[in-house]
């Protein structure tokens, strides 16, 4: 059990009427109800970007287990001290999910070093993500692979660094792959990147996706490790 | 919870006075005490050389969630089909943690693939484990290191795979170091490579390696993961 | 410039028309001739199963740099003290890249550890291996992907431990993915395993993949390195 | 044969006498004479802090091939934009050397995502350094061991991202260890942390250590690769 925070940039929605029909109260919210589906006792929150830190305040980080990232149109808007004050958190334990175009945001990059970049099209066609690590605790329940009939395709190559573990390859019907599960740590935090996600698709009420972010959660959730500290020692 | 088996060689205690002074019922049942030391649920088991199959049936594996074992003087006399028996649960999910001169069990060569050789001088002098992995579930409730005063040294170079996370370094007294806690996944099994438990020294009454091998056990329990299919396909 | 041998079971050559009329003087000499078409000067020799020792003798394998490996239906047959004897030079350093098939050899499953099952189907639809890692000198003047318009699928899950780095992954139009070229070090020496490659599909006359293993011999070529001594210390 | 340029900071031996005894052109200058010590026909070139753009103009680093880097006291006057910049030649390919100090640098934590923290004590002290990884080229030509009469010492934790390998660990006699040689990738550029090479020590005449340095900077040197092409895909 922890407390997972679910960030969300919260402007498709609200600009577009068919992101709207999807997610008429925003992607947070489907994925809160996703996260709960299954009974589980986290505490669940949401913060946005329109709110005062973006939501995410020392208060709100120091409380949180997990947290969640959907970001696309704004990542620009993000303060640069608010980025400082996640990595932060994630550095000394706190477990973070980035989703989908999160990809770009300045907290992934700032975390991975790289660019993030990759190749995209927006074609509506059919994506199936291939577990490759089906001993990992993030694949728990799953089939050999899960279908998504209509995504935005995502293309290698991904410019993050060699992930720790490989959960999910993705195959696109337009001729791509992608590696869209990928697990990593920085410090003592537990990072996932997970591909699945467009604002235009109802990604997030598909049971399967549903049960990788569950998962996920678990699997991000801080453990109490070892003290970590630096600087002069006699 | 899951059911732990410790698999001791059982020689040294019964041949060696020195030792079976150290470990009068065997190391086996100290480090079952050790496991047992917090209270926690797991159902222990032990399972020694000299029974039938090594007391390693098909039924005991099946019944298994982590596999500890102890190893040293007897490698070669451990048959060639309870290796294969024990790989081949390991890979399905089973657990497993190698202790000490474990190094060199058939087992442990076999899921690494290389010599596991090493360089070793019985000295009885300082050995200070260093967490390098804070963040690690190994190294929950440690402090920053783990010091002890008489051991066998083992220095590098440590002839196994890149280990997935290093969680411990060992510092020695006569000037050497050592990788002494490595993770690796093969197939759906956890393992977990621990350098400390020499016959000769009482380690596996230290409260800080009992802490280890029960954190060790935890993160090796088996998750239900996805399904490992393979073969001909439609 | 190194030596490199081309070991081959050459068995569906002799056997089957359709697979000699695409490798008429056996698979290692397509090989042998891609390796040379750029004008490099290594050293290029080739072993098959039916020579005495497999035609991997101990004098062999001392002059080898780097070693390829093709089998299929006869793995089997590949004596263990041959496998005894690669094995224990791709620990002191010599390169090894494993073709197709050859991920079910002894030979790759010793030196994994693992049961390197995957699936499969033989469809003769088209793949597409896509470069991961464009940073990675195996993929050295390659483009994004080199598409093959016929071959036989392998797909996830591939039972292997987790790569060092990984250079391809395929897209098949099936509707599979399959980590293609997986680079790992096993004592000093490095090992590829590269997907493509069927008996019934000219493959190895595509000049990509003829990049591909001019590329991956010069990756696998032995460095100096430092001493491997093990053993008891003074 | 590349193009490398040694960055220094060049404070130190300019403000203090101790310094300038044992650096009395720059700790550049003696890391450039240990690298053309074997006659190897890199071209070598300098630069420092206080020359325009800190000496790393477009030019210079699209001319350079890898790059090393010495800072310790004046982290923060690194310009945000030379270190954007320096970072964007790392990802397409440049090589980077940090040594030491540099650990603390705005570029090397940008390219980690963490913290970089350590313990340290200046003590004078006796340091070994056990090659862990016999078969990597940067540790062609050594012996099993570096022995460093005087250095500070490093200790863990030391808050990095898992190495992609490990090639070094030290011993330090007062009792602490570090992961003394760790290389990463991030884009195509290859990276190398090595910890020796303080400024009050002469550590970088040290014959062993300019050895590593110059099997760095062979191992760092850019590869051709594939394309790195990113963005909106037909």
């Amino acid at each position: 059990m922890t407390t997972v925070t679910i960030w969300n940039e919260f402007r498709h929605e609200r600009e577009d009427d068919a992101v709207a029909a999807i997610y008429p109260d925003g992607i947070h919210e489907t994925i809160a109800d996703g996260l709960a589906a299954d009974g589980s006792d986290h505490e669940i929150r949401t913060a946005t970007l329109e709110e005062p830190e973006h939501g995410l305040t020392e208060t709100v980080l120091a409380e949180t287990g997990v947290l969640l990232w959907w970001g696309h149109e704004a990542h620009d808007e993000v303060s640069e001290a608010v980025v400082d004050r996640v990595q932060e958190r994630v550095l000394e334990g706190m477990g973070l999910i980035v989703l989908h175009s999160g990809h770009y945001s300045k907290l992934f990059k700032r975390l991975m070093g790289t660019t993030c970049s990759l190749q995209y099209r927006e074609d509506g066609a059919t994506e199936r993500l291939w577990v490759v690590d089906p001993g990992h605790p993030i694949a728990d329940g799953l089939g050999e692979s899960i279908e998504l009939p209509r995504t935005e395709m995502y293309g290698e190559p991904f410019d993050v660094p060699e992930p720790d573990r490989l959960v999910f390859v993705s195959w696109f019907e337009g001729g791509e792959v992608f590696r869209s599960g990928c697990c990593y740590r920085r410090g003592s935090g537990r990072i996932f990147y997970f591909r699945p996600g467009h604002e235009t698709y109802p990604i997030y009420e598909n049971e399967a996706i549903q049960r990788v972010l569950r998962n996920a959660v678990d699997w991000a959730t801080p453990t109490e490790g070892a003290p970590r500290t630096f600087g002069k020692r006699d």
